[in-house]
């Protein structure tokens, strides 16, 4: 990442790998207003101070977009759009232009160049971030077939799918994550509305993590089945996560240089179901102990699992189907995937079931080499299966992050 | 509120107010585990220190219920309730009094007594409030009808409702608030969980505010039309706020003594609508300044509203219909409510309209005196009124707090 942060102050160790600055208090988080004595907070909320969950910014440009190797963020919505009869690479690069632009406002903390909604006012940047994304059908529409990434083919069908293809895939996608819900709200509607006229909405989720500071436990998220989720992930200290994670600057097309490929599954989590399992049985399918996710063998959350170990009567302490197992990296020819998914939870049906689970999104160089080998093998024999049901599924292609004066997608729309 | 927080340290300013403590080094949350250096959070979320946001907690005991002039928190779960068929007083009984010790768990950070889903497992109380209410129909079902307050007759109809039964009323009514959303989700599960048998789902409805930490600015909330809401709520600080909130003592029924009533309505946001007009015509609608809350008439968000003040064509400058101009207590015989909303925000229509608007719930020692005669003063003429709808509607009895020992509405089902 180049120079475009110097007159801010980094936060230390992370922002290296993430992009993210503490907004200067000389004003470069211009939406925000200073601490003052005035107004008054009895009823409302109460009188905090911009802590480091409002001040985080991350940076617009660089070599990648933001939102992929970003901390996991309090808030997410995802959206996608397809295009409306008539509108072409033309509008859609205009769409990405104003798009951009607007998205490093925002994350700078900063509103709207015009007709802002006031939703974020005085509030801080929130680590708001804004990614975006082209679908298959994208190219076909604006006449691009020939920089069409084989790697947008689409997935295979799984046989525990049931996929609702009105919440699947579209032309657009545009992932945003804060640490406050109205900021992210705030940069939703702002990608709406100016979507108005090129692209209609096809679905939008919404989604949450943990809040910063909810625990002191430096450890990997929590899912609504109250498991440790994302332990293997790759680490970008990691010798090979830019070549898993990232498309190369040789890579093919060239457009998609730094860019890479998210897969987003609504996986709706049976939970009547699972929590009926005793704490010994939920910790067998997973393959891990659920207070701190160490594996069944033993050590802490990052031991290595001893896949061989046997019990007293021979069975296998973590079990064959075990999902941790299955979804190893070591057994899975080195397929690797960033997962940073949101939990969802829109409500209880009729029977008071409720519609929760997990918004997944992996990043990955090749779906192909990421998501595609380790989905078919859960598909096959996972003991988390029974528990969770594949609801919708998307493919995008997230091109490299904007340079200083580009927009996202530019090399791919003004080729 | 009595001895009962001895052993913690109180919150500077608010304690006495509110009943939020920190929780203290020594394990009052009992459910976060201490910082250590073990485990990795790259990909997930990053290391954070356990701050104010997840180590505050709200005392469940005290003369009043939780989560009334607690300060707002980020995330928050409505849930209603009716009664299965055979479930009458005794069963209710048996599921406050479960109900209570859950919430009084939870809300000192402890996982639930039994089966617990580990979804808030490592994480601080959250300012975690759980508030439990009765409507007007769970007096018949328990044979209670003497008991029923005369308080909870059926709201008049307003000409600009357009109520949904489904999702309104109910016989009993649970509002969870944290700042945190697992922790609220857990929360919401584990009461929902609980219910099995005696009562089932009627509806249920996801709000949030903004993140502490995520402003600097002292002010009252912003809403999803970007207007500073709440400016002229009571402040527990007024001389007559208890009288205003809360039942007396001497009040009628005796066992809502310390109690208060809640008024629920969904309030759709027109957003579409809404965002057409300039900020200009939008700050005539309300009468204050977009930017910080001030009267049209100057000064700041606190500063007195010239109701009286005209313009050089002789023209009112805070307009005749204007929302706060209707809504100030002293155009309405001097009525009050505490409001404490959450936004929420549904997703989008198939024609993109959000489903996206307020939670409005407020507090009133009486809501005939309250919520009932502002409402109508809106329903005949407030500016604000094409941009709003009431889409459901609920009215709660909430019993005073629960003493050591006591479970929440135990005055009513053991008298």
């Amino acid at each position: 990442m180049p120079d475009q942060s110097i007159s801010r102050r980094r936060l230390l160790g992370t922002a290296g790998a993430t992009g993210i600055a503490l907004g200067a208090a000389g004003g470069a988080a211009g939406y925000a207003v200073a601490s003052s004595g005035s107004g008054e907070g009895s009823g409302g909320t109460a009188a905090a101070p911009l802590t480091s969950l409002g001040s985080e910014e991350v940076m617009f440009h660089g070599k990648h977009q933001p939102g992929i190797t970003t901390p996991m963020q309090g808030h997410g919505h995802l959206i996608a759009f397809d295009l409306v009869a008539g509108a072409g690479r033309k509008e859609a690069a205009a769409l990405l232009r104003r798009w951009s632009a607007t998205a490093e406002r925002l994350m700078a903390g900063e509103a709207a160049a015009s007709d802002d909604t006031d939703v974020a006012r005085d509030a801080g940047p929130s680590s708001l971030t804004v990614t975006f994304g082209f679908g298959s059908t994208f190219f076909s529409r604006t006449g691009l077939e020939k920089q069409r990434p084989v790697a947008l083919d689409p997935l295979p069908d799984f046989s525990s799918d049931h996929i609702d293809q009105a919440r699947s895939n579209g032309d657009l996608w545009v992932q945003i994550g804060a640490n406050d819900a109205l900021v992210a709200f705030h940069a939703l509607r702002a990608v709406q509305t100016e979507a108005r006229g090129v692209a209609r909405v096809r679905w939008q989720m919404n989604g949450f993590n943990r809040s910063p500071g909810a625990t002191a436990r430096p450890m990997t998220a929590r899912n609504l089945m109250g498991q440790i989720d994302g332990t293997n992930n790759p680490k970008p200290t990691d010798d090979d996560f830019d070549q898993r994670i990232f498309v190369p600057t040789s890579g093919d097309p060239s457009w998609m240089a730094g860019g890479s490929y998210a897969v987003v599954r609504r996986i709706r989590m049976l939970l009547d179901d699972w929590e009926k399992l005793s704490q010994k049985d939920q910790e067998n399918v997973i393959g891990r102990r659920k207070s701190d996710g160490a594996p069944l063998t033993g050590g802490t959350e990052t031991t290595e699992p001893k896949l061989e170990q046997t019990d007293a009567d021979g069975n296998l302490v973590i079990p064959i189907n075990a999902h941790a197992r299955i979804t190893r990296p070591d057994q899975n020819g080195g397929a690797a995937m960033l997962r940073r998914p949101f939990s969802f939870h829109d409500g209880f049906d009729a029977d008071g079931v409720p519609d929760a689970g997990l918004l997944f999104i992996c990043w990955q160089a090749d779906p192909l080499r990421g998501f595609v080998p380790v989905q078919r093998k859960l598909d096959r024999g996972d003991a988390l299966s029974p528990f969770i049901r594949h609801e919708s599924s998307g493919l995008f292609a997230v091109p490299g992050g904007a340079a200083k004066g580009e927009y996202v997608g530019q090399r791919l729309l003004e080729a």
